[in-house]
């Protein structure tokens, strides 16, 4: 084979359908459940199979994998200069618990499907290569999300991640222990790192780009999302005998906060996100009045200033609308809006343009990995579309042209990047 | 010993607080919580533990067990006329998640506790007298509750409740194999009878004794009650990208519902009761638009055509409020207001009023198992206070003196009947 020039971008020709199709059927059954989603929680023994498949796959195409103290996986295809800091792409292989095939498995398999690209067209870059699956980025197991991308940005924050505990009581320290010893053989590395760039490939989550029709969105940033557990405590009594009176119901009172909130953060223009994902209630049995409740309020918002206001009102809300329980507000996790780097929101907008591809800027709705990454490298994201914006959900589906043509993009991306500053993406 | 008269009523000077003090503490080892209260569930290993310990009990006494098709036991003390119809009398062992010590348990070891002393009294009556300990009488494992008495009272209606199944999707048909297993050498009975009488002693579970200086309350019957189970359909999505104009937020629907249910059946007097004490969320996770939600009603009210009328109202008001979501509606048990029998409540009265026992006419606004027995036979209840009417809660307290002399009014209740009719309360 005719060894291509540095910038000749050719790597794309080598991203396989088939090939990235299979390993996405690979990974669904891990987790599978009956109606085609996934359900493999961060740190669960579905999320260790999946690693381990990895790092199978890795071996299959020589390539180092890794771990970290943060849980977080990565598989290096070693560049001619191991001294530079690598690229690192990826995203992660945590799944909400009815969760789809695609969301964060994808962007791991795109960049799997652009690292073997790259290695099939002969090109062998100056700068080494890191694929990554951040650990628990979903966030439902163990709350808030994006743990390892946290932990990796900032890692002394790990000690609080590692005592975080699930609804069963199990901390993620313990279960990651677990999973460490699952993947004996593979080598255990430092937290944290400088890398030269980090890009993430990811269903979009959302209609537009199925909307104008466009395969590619760059993403300028992410909007800011402020995620907080209020805890009501009430009084067990019996639901026949206790007047209404002096009763302390904690589902009342959550009842009454959830709406005065609703209507609160109601707009027309349809910005504000405002859900409540989680709510537990104690003793949970139908003739007791409710002595606890928790939930969960995760709240988003393209423009800080605004994001910061609204979830101000957060406790002022809980406290107007209590009643006679008590009731506490604790922010688990605070994210003000990113911009992502504009030189890598470039290098995507060409490699699309290359291969003539349609594109669009897009705002991610969703938190993503990415947001930590921006803190410690330039940063970017790459959205495919998803059908109807249906995400989170089992039914989530993106066309596999669409998913091959994200690859496409990343491959190119991945090789004009090795080969900046260095001129690396040459021939081997 | 002297031998008494027919009617001298002498057995309650055989109750011993000691005794039942000490069998009280026994039972409440059997799913001991940490704050003093138990959890001991219908058919758990925990109700199992307290049964065989009632068994153990019977066996010391040398009075017969036996076990009938819907998991509940009985301990008969055999009369001088085997063939005449039995007193009952007893109430349940299981409780709440996190229940009280003296709810159930305490009516099941009164009668426990007045069988002996009538014994110890050299009396050995005709008319055989059975203790019983109604299977899931709480309803919080398997709902609805009452489910011992009510296939005791209706054996057709068998069938349905072995089909109930838990939370876990365990049916109360192979939590029942379970526990028959473990009560291997208690001989099996016919489902159903035609006793004699039922007599039901219980704490209060209300303030209204305590509140009166009074030790017993002559119940007169039983508050009526509605339980409903409702089930919101819709649609799991992305808490960051999904519009909430399109949502089909299953919690957002459950808010509202609960919402307009709670302004709806609020009244001045505070005599509707109104309780939602269960309620679960699915998918359960904070980034994700929750899918379904499914909670349970309980509705009370001592006038059955108010009942009705304010039951009625659950479902169109569920349907006003269900929003783009889908809603089912499913009552689980209808049980219109009781009455207990004439001729038994003066039979208390005058065992009160002998023993000096100062005794008030109170309406239970809980529900019993008596009141399924008032379909087979004259049934009524003996009450004894509650603490600041704080039940269903593991804070839950009567006091000693409290309980024996409910035991004692129970005795000398106990003697009057077997007496009755045959002139059977006689020496041995």
């Amino acid at each position: 084979m005719t060894a291509p020039s540095a910038n000749s971008n050719h790597a794309s020709k080598y991203v396989s359908a088939g090939r990235l199709n299979r390993r996405l059927d690979v990974m669904a059954r891990y987790g599978a459940t009956e109606k085609r989603g996934v359900n493999r929680q961060a740190l669960s023994a579905e999320d260790l199979q999946a690693q381990l498949q990895m790092v199978r796959w890795a071996a299959e195409l020589e390539l180092r994998p890794s771990t970290d103290p943060a849980g977080n996986l990565f598989i290096r295809y070693e560049g001619t200069d191991p001294a530079l800091a690598p690229i690192l792409t990826g995203s992660h292989l945590d799944s909400q618990p009815t969760g789809g095939r695609f969301d964060g498995v994808y962007g791991v398999l795109a960049a799997l499907e652009a690292v073997e690209a790259i290695r099939d067209a002969g090109l062998r870059p100056q700068r080494s290569i890191e694929i990554v699956s951040w650990m628990n980025e979903e966030g439902s197991r163990f709350a808030p999300g994006m743990m390892g991308s946290r932990a990796y940005a900032n890692p002394d924050g790990l000690a609080d991640i590692l005592s975080t505990t699930d609804a069963d009581g199990v901390s993620v320290s313990s279960a990651l222990e677990i999973v460490h010893k699952g993947l004996r053989d593979v080598p255990h590395r430092m937290l944290g790192g400088r890398p030269y760039a980090y890009i993430e490939t990811h269903i979009e989550q959302g209609p537009e780009l199925e909307r104008q029709n466009t395969t590619i969105g760059v993403v300028s940033g992410i909007q800011g999302k402020r995620t907080f557990r209020v805890t009501i405590s009430g009084e067990a009594a019996h639901a026949g005998t206790s007047c209404r009176a002096v009763r302390k119901d904690a589902l009342m009172a959550a009842v009454r906060i959830i709406g005065a909130l609703d209507q609160q953060f109601d707009d027309k223009a349809d910005v504000v996100k405002f859900t409540v994902g989680r709510l537990t209630v104690e003793p949970n049995a139908p003739s007791v009045v409710p002595s606890a409740v928790t939930f969960s309020i995760d709240l988003r918002h393209p423009e800080s200033a605004e994001l910061t206001r609204l979830g101000d009102l957060v406790v002022p809300i809980c406290e107007a609308q209590k009643g006679p329980c008590a009731v506490s507000v604790k922010e688990l996790s605070t994210a003000m809006s990113v911009e992502f780097a504009h030189e890598l929101r470039n290098c995507i907008r060409r490699a699309a343009d290359q291969l003539k591809i349609a594109h669009l800027d897009i705002l991610s709705a969703a938190g993503h990995d990415a947001r930590y990454l921006g803190d410690v490298c330039p940063s970017a994201m790459i959205f495919v579309p998803s059908h109807q914006g249906i995400t989170h959900n089992e039914a989530e589906f993106t066309s596999l042209q669409d998913l091959v043509d994200g690859a496409r993009v990343l491959a190119d991306v991945l090789c004009e990047l090795t080969s900046q500053e260095a001129s690396s993406c040459r021939a081997s």
